[in-house]
């Protein structure tokens, strides 16, 4: 229950601070956007792991550290956090919160989600699951900057989600059919992504059991 | 003594850093005005906790780490170090140093400084005062960009105080009757945030007495 | 095997970012650029020690700390991660990706090259492979940062690559003579500071043997 | 010795890197400037105390952790580095490199100086020579990101010096009567502010010996 809690905030307060961030932080929205997922990474990291993300929980899943049911509890959890935020952010921002390729190139757009994602997931697996970095202390600094340069440098390209939650509760919130259009880009990419991540993580530690 | 010496120099520091950013940090002053948080909880966060913030000390208090005559304490310290720096500040800016919402929506304000001030709070309540995570390094690191996050998605719809002492800190150095008059904002929204942090900290830690 | 397959992907990831960042970021592509190695030090540190820059592997090697072949493997996936990301960047970006000297004044250049690279190595061998600091959390900050203000200082005067595989990568990914003319300046500096860093380091550590 | 070269060496990259920065990063310079101490401080703090500023010197002598023939010693390695880096500046820049006072008010610069240089000693001695925090990993990014802090709010008002060296080598290397001008102000102001420091310290910790 507490890591549903913590999950379900987590995401919350992380899709809150990109609508936010997106309506009143300019050019600087990226680097608020993966600050917002460090903090909360912090927060909530020694509770539930603090993943915030369905890609993030597929990959911990695929390494044996949660059972399915327990995974597919958080990504409930993250869900209703994500929808909820985008439910919320208009009443403050005055404007519909929105994920969305900013290219018709959907190429481009599917490379970037599936490259960050990878990214992102790969991090994660490196700094919070291995034991030979154990007690450390910057792996919120690492999960939330990795979200930083991604969005700082694919976010005009995919729209940014890196995260199923992000771009599907965003749409699911605004019942924006066109947004509902791109929920195949914000599932693929970040699967995708995670997947490569799970590969690259077991070459990278050939000792380690499945 | 040493613990009102801390909150009071560092509530000080930190406020007279955000009248200044204000004034001269343009875009970037929720930047400066987080980080500038961030090391005034390094600075003192061993000696006092390094709170800074009513809000903060109030949930302290409500997990019982702290009297409520300390905790009164550290409130007087912090107001007294927010409207010294207040006061001082115009010296340095030539402009009072005020803190108001830039809406008058203030539905939206009273949320914003709501909900930052719960995001605040939960993530000191949990990176501060959670024994899983003891001795770790990145406390200021959250706490901080946190505000960075809260300053730059919310700044400019609630004045950006999420904290009683900045906001009535400022109207009380300016003697400013309509600043007196947001003064519920500041402090509703901050101590409802707190309140709120406390109950989502006992639900992640079910185990723990009260 | 697994320190080149870290290598390979952290240095893929870390120029894949830098080629979206000049593309996408304007104003803030150094701090993305800074953050991105920050976040792949982090990623990969404890595997391979994270040094996705040939500079940073000949200094390793001086110290002792690398065999000769191993070293020469890390250079090999070090330029085919850089080269790699260079040649998909585009696909991205519909931009080439070039490293080029922003002066006609290459006096200045190398000595930024080298100056920033010596800063670069220095604080590796430092806060990486110095035993009164290990197990700390903060040495992809430190490293990570050291190229976020190297970029913002003088990337407009040298064109920002302290780092060999960057430098060369690019210009072999777009097969571009004139970036293969300046090739000796991505050589020449980042070596040169390699080598003073290694001669810095022994003079603050007499006692350590070579 | 060793600190010597370490103080010579990390005072020498930071100006340098101050100097690049007023020159090419514009209103981004404060960050660069705060993150390039940020990074001497991790790469020099275990060998030296990685000062690089008259003023921290000062309060450790005072605290009694450094004789005073060790202590002048480190001031004058850093007024060399200071000097070396400002004298070789404008071979890159192609324009002097001199910090002074933005404004004619000559009592609000002073004011700026001192206190900001008390934030700044205030958090060396409670981060970094505090038994109580010792081996923690955040002294570096508390240490810079208090200049990143400074420079933003007050460099506008008093040039931003915060440390005598920086003050005073600029002059030196410019020969430039006017900036010997301002002397008084980056020499009367920190230093000011490192005895407020240590004064505020031994406050916090009234139970240990001077």
């Amino acid at each position: 229950m507490k890591n549903y809690v913590t999950e379900f905030v987590g995401t919350f307060l992380f899709v809150f601070s990109i609508a936010l961030a997106v309506a009143h932080a300019g050019a600087l929205a990226p680097l608020v956007i993966g600050a917002a997922l460090m903090c909360m990474v912090y927060m909530g990291g020694h509770i539930s792991g603090g993943h915030y993300n369905p890609a993030v929980t597929l990959a911990v899943y695929l390494r044996g550290k949660l059972g399915l049911p327990t995974a597919l509890g958080y990504a409930g959890s993250q869900f209703a956090g994500a929808t909820l935020a985008a439910a919320l952010a208009p009443i403050v921002t005055h404007q519909a919160f929105l994920v969305a390729p900013g290219t018709t190139d959907l190429t481009s757009a599917l490379l970037v989600e599936t490259l960050f994602t990878f990214a992102l997931v790969l991090v994660v697996l490196d700094v919070a699951t291995d034991d030979a970095v154990a007690k450390n202390s910057f792996y919120g600094l690492a999960i939330g900057f990795t979200i930083v340069v991604a969005a700082f440098a694919g976010g005009s390209v995919s729209g940014g989600a890196f995260n199923p939650a992000v771009g599907l509760g965003a749409a699911a919130a605004a019942l924006d059919s066109a947004a509902l259009g791109h929920a195949w880009l914000y599932l693929v990419g970040p699967l995708s992504g995670a997947l490569l991540a799970t590969l690259v993580y077991h070459l990278q530690h050939p000792s380690e059991a499945v």
